[in-house]
């Protein structure tokens, strides 16, 4: 009843559970990975989450009824920041983007056959799904109403024609959630999300489009969706909702992210202190510097308040409000927090955070993406301002 | 037992109450002072100290067995930041600085007999208290361990001499919590603290030091200690514990002053939203202005990491915990975000802004020192660098 | 021919003296001043201007042929820079604002009589004079063209009415130069600029408008204008060209006004390194400690920036661009970089940076309103952003 | 002898001259590199500076004497502002780093023969080489105090042991400068500059150190020295001398740096000007749209006052200063502003700005290490503080 930060026992134990799955199997895994291939294959997946599964910590955030831990948010907030300590906890969890979000808007929205179809193989890691709702220019990037791909009735069906891009994990996916545009009744702009297998005729992957980042299985790919023909049970849910639907999606798996980045900048923050007590300049241990000092002090303070935000935007998304504003103030704040985490980590480090020696700049490189997915920095603060503007006027 | 912001609805209730009274007394208060003498003295604190009583929402802070409302670290954090929202508000509810952390320091570590000759009138409001800790250079500023201030075992007693500075509601104050050396068995630095009433021949305010900030009822002060001879029961609690006392006061005073100053940055955001929503540039109203949009966001995002810091520091002191880190932590992002957001408030609001037809100059003018009193924001930092060097090397 | 930053041997002459009179005459005044009515009169002003005179520093902005040194834009940057060393140094030399952007707008536009009758003694320092520009909303702030103050063409003269509000140095100014709305032929909206002795009927000094700064001589203040009538004469060259003038004004004005802050930059940087070299914490000098050294730090790499950037932009105004880039480009960094500077210096001062015992405090409430005159910030990147776009899309 | 910005028509001539060649030539050849290889290896280099030395750009820093353009530095600030605009410019004008450093070390301190042997091909671009300064842990990093390697002498000679990490572009080199501990007479410590051909015995390429970075020919580079001897002859300058040579060598190169990165920032900021004049979201070209207008007006306000700092060093090593801090100054200022540059720019182009359709992900990459070589901005910092404080105290 009153403000409380203890997490639950159940809570607390699978944190330290998941900390040494974390430390003992996962870690091993990332170094093995960052000195080589630098992404993670699905057969890493597949052994990662064989042991997480072992380990007992396997999917926190799918509910118990498909197999899952089913922890509500503010537990999620918990656990995934955990698994967060390495690039690959999440893959090792199956908490990691997209399938995260994917599972938790098929649960909430989905019918009971897409369920059993699409949601439970997902939940169980036997497969990888996307979310298809970007574009390439003029199209649906952070404004979705730009939506160009369309879908248009047939009988007893529906027919798929459009580019989507940056469609993180499609590679190698069971499955694409697919955003498109369908004529309202009355001509009104509307969209509707489909499930489409990615061998349906007219699904072509059209390349990867190579990025800074290489922490996500399946990549970011283009896809071109040509005459794709899809039948009724296609539609997620209803037809006409895709807006809402990704409303649904959106601000929960904002916060996912958030709590999964977290713990990555904390490991981070971790390396420099470890750089920071060993190496000696100017006759000083590094940490003794002040100017190193207010670097590690900086980076206590950014983890610190975003943890502090991550906690309460769950609260508040566990006790049944839309969440958009909190969860958009802290995906503000934590995208850009986590990138002067990583950023003054390397810089303690030295020439040292700028090699490969360390995972630091493999981390530079996975995390400033997080200012611009899930809406732009920009798009947030432009939300945020209209709603305080709106609240004030008429609070 | 799960991680809750929900306040209790005792808490919400007096929140509500409190805002009201803020609004509806202190504001008027408040305006009227900004525009005639600059500074609240005391017939104004008592008149709305007695309006706060009535209203049922006094002394929030104290224990009920003196008077008070008793309310926990958290409940004070719902609350303080309520009576914030005026720069008036934390005296008309007696919980403002350095009051408020003396009463807390009494309640802790005085004997009865102090309690009920200092604390019992302290907190019904009928007297003021000062905190005379620092000193001008050489003497203890950030370092306490600089403390000049002697104090001379006699016969029964005790003679103290040294000179006090910046030492804040002096003027008026009915007794000081003077901080002296003492010497330790051994020769070891101590310190302690003394109940000096203002009237102790030897104890003279020698000037108002003139500050940037204007709002502390008997300013800041400078003192000057000359033979000043006290009885043993002037001696705090015990002898020698001068410095461990100094923590007791410092965590969670430093929160309290997040707490207020938190409230006044949220008054100066909705003074500049106010604003935004009204005037009009170019053609836009100004609220609908990119930049000031991201002024507006960072506002919000500043205002929210604020108080989630503070609730979780507050929760660590209510479950038993020293919460210096957490306290530091919170201190050092408070402090900052709240200079920015009044520095943003401005901005929007232009040359009106800087004008004193609308309070926030005045604000600007509170708030500055807030990166400085308590610890200054370099000195946190070093301290919370330290202590995360040493629980990485040791945790 | 080649890139050259040293001064010609008369401008470090000059700027040698000028750096003798400040720290000689000025800085003495200046402490009186701040110690005192806080605010220079006009009895302070003819001492220190006389003194100025004696000096062979008087007037440097000032076209030889009315007395002045006449030094070219690059010149002022070094000597304006010297001026404002001292609050009072640019009134003491007679190159503060208003004044001084009034003579170089009536030296490029007015008509010899009007030269002679207003030019004359301003730069002689016998009379002061306003720029009555802005006008309390719903008028004329950031945006010029929301104007709403009207001069209605007569027989043989114009009528004047409106409200200017913020108009610095309005009391005791012998005259204004009045911003107006008038007809243009064809209906457009056209501005016409007015020469209007302070004594004109229908003139009239509302208030002042209390501010957060006080270095101004006349204050801030609110002026009605109610059916003044003034005759043909007083149009500053020719009607309908107000805006324009207005550029010939604002680029030179906002540039000088960087000169003079960035050298009271210099004296609150100065102030601090004196602090830092003799004050110790924690068992070393305050200049040892790392996160002091940053600050101080930052403070030479802002002022150093300041000073190139506005080189530069001295040199394109001299060299006949319109400088309007450079001088926005300018105005933006060194207005914000003061306010660093200052901020810093009183954070490495502590709690005496706060305080009246140093002159910080005073710095920072006159520079808190750079980032808002001459342009806020936020009106200088837009225009920076949109002459970018421009010169990329037709360059 | 004022103030100047202009450049002589001779530089203004070769800086057009360069900036189409780097249109023309370099740009595809950039854009080739980063969609193959990644990296510029020796047939590309040789390529371009033959294509180079025909448009007659080639060698800007290198003296007439030894073929080269033989610009002073304020020429250099220009020109190579220019060739940095692609990755690939200063490689083409054998003007980047660690040769244009090695070539200016040599020029001031090598003797004739050594200049014969070295300096010549190295300025035609017949060979590469590198600068073997930095260490492993706990030897010579940011404090070239800390050198492990040692330099021993022997009959006719000397033998060199240890081990050198972080050698940019050591892989390839014909030769590399080897900076090692000698003693001094008195046991005082001293280094010694070696110029060690790689295929000398005892001298080993150990490995590539894996880094973020990717644009330098060579790599960077970790090397063994066992009993690598060498002759008298081999003794770069004077033997002892080799910390003085490091400053030799240090403040103009730092400073070449600063040039060449300009330039890419500023190509970075073009692309991202390109990016907003094209696309539009919610109804607006992007660059219409406030935020995206303040990361663009922040952008130029970056480069400008680069620029501005860049030529006022160059200007302070031409007249023959040390430019210690100047360019101290300017390294950290630039560093920092490119590296602001180059990520705002990504966040314009958002998620095209993260993938390799663009190559701001590229330059992210390659800019990021700019902080910490050639000192990282707290060791500067702290030149800076020491420097300002020495300087006040006695000046």
């Amino acid at each position: 009843m009153a403000i409380d930060f203890t997490p639950e026992p159940r809570i607390a134990d699978l944190r330290d559970r998941t900390a040494a799955f974390v430390r003992d199997t996962v870690l091993p895994a990332e170094l093995a990975m960052l000195r080589g291939p630098g992404s993670p294959d699905d057969t890493l997946r597949r052994k990662l989450q064989r042991a997480a599964r072992e380990a007992g910590v396997f999917a926190p955030t799918v509910p118990t009824g498909h197999g899952g831990l089913g922890l509500d948010v503010r537990g999620q907030s918990v656990i995934l920041e955990e698994a967060g300590y390495s690039l690959l906890g999440p893959l090792a969890l199956n908490c990691a983007a997209p399938d995260e979000g994917n599972m938790h808007l098929l649960e909430k929205v989905a019918t009971d056959a897409q369920r059993e179809r699409f949601l439970r193989p997902l939940a169980l890691g036997e497969i990888r799904s996307c979310f298809a709702m970007t574009e390439p220019a003029p199209g649906a990037g952070s404004d979705p109403s730009q939506l160009l791909t369309t879908a248009r009735r047939t009988d007893g069906g529906w027919v798929i024609d459009g580019r989507k891009w940056f469609i993180t994990g499609a590679d190698g996916a069971a499955f694409a959630i697919v955003m498109a545009r369908t004529g309202g009744p009355d001509g009104a702009p509307e969209a509707t999300m489909f499930l489409v297998p990615s061998d349906t005729p007219g699904f072509r992957l059209v390349r990867h489009v190579p990025t800074l980042d290489a922490g996500f299985t399946g990549g970011h790919c283009e896809i071109d969706l040509s005459g794709c023909t899809v039948g009724d049970d296609a539609v997620l849910g209803e037809a006409g909702k895709g807006f809402s639907y990704a409303q649904v999606r959106l601000a929960p798996a904002r916060l996912t992210h958030c709590m999964r980045w977290l713990g990555l900048a904390r490991r981070a923050h971790d390396i420099a202190l470890d750089h920071a007590s060993g190496r000696t300049a100017f006759g000083s241990r590094l940490g003794d510097l002040g100017m190193v000092q207010q670097l590690i002090a900086d980076n206590e303070i950014d983890i610190a308040a975003s943890r502090a935000l991550i906690r309460e935007a769950a609260w508040a998304l566990d006790t049944g409000r839309s969440g958009k504003h909190e969860t958009s103030v802290t995906k503000t704040f934590v995208a850009e927090a986590v990138g002067r985490v990583v950023d003054r980590a390397i810089q303690i480090c030295g020439a040292l955070g700028v090699s490969d020696d360390l995972p630091l700049a493999a981390y530079l490189r996975e995390v400033r993406a997080f200012r611009i997915y899930d809406g732009p920095s920009e798009v947030h603060r432009w939300s945020i301002a209209r709603r305080a503007l709106r609240n004030r006027c008429t609070g």
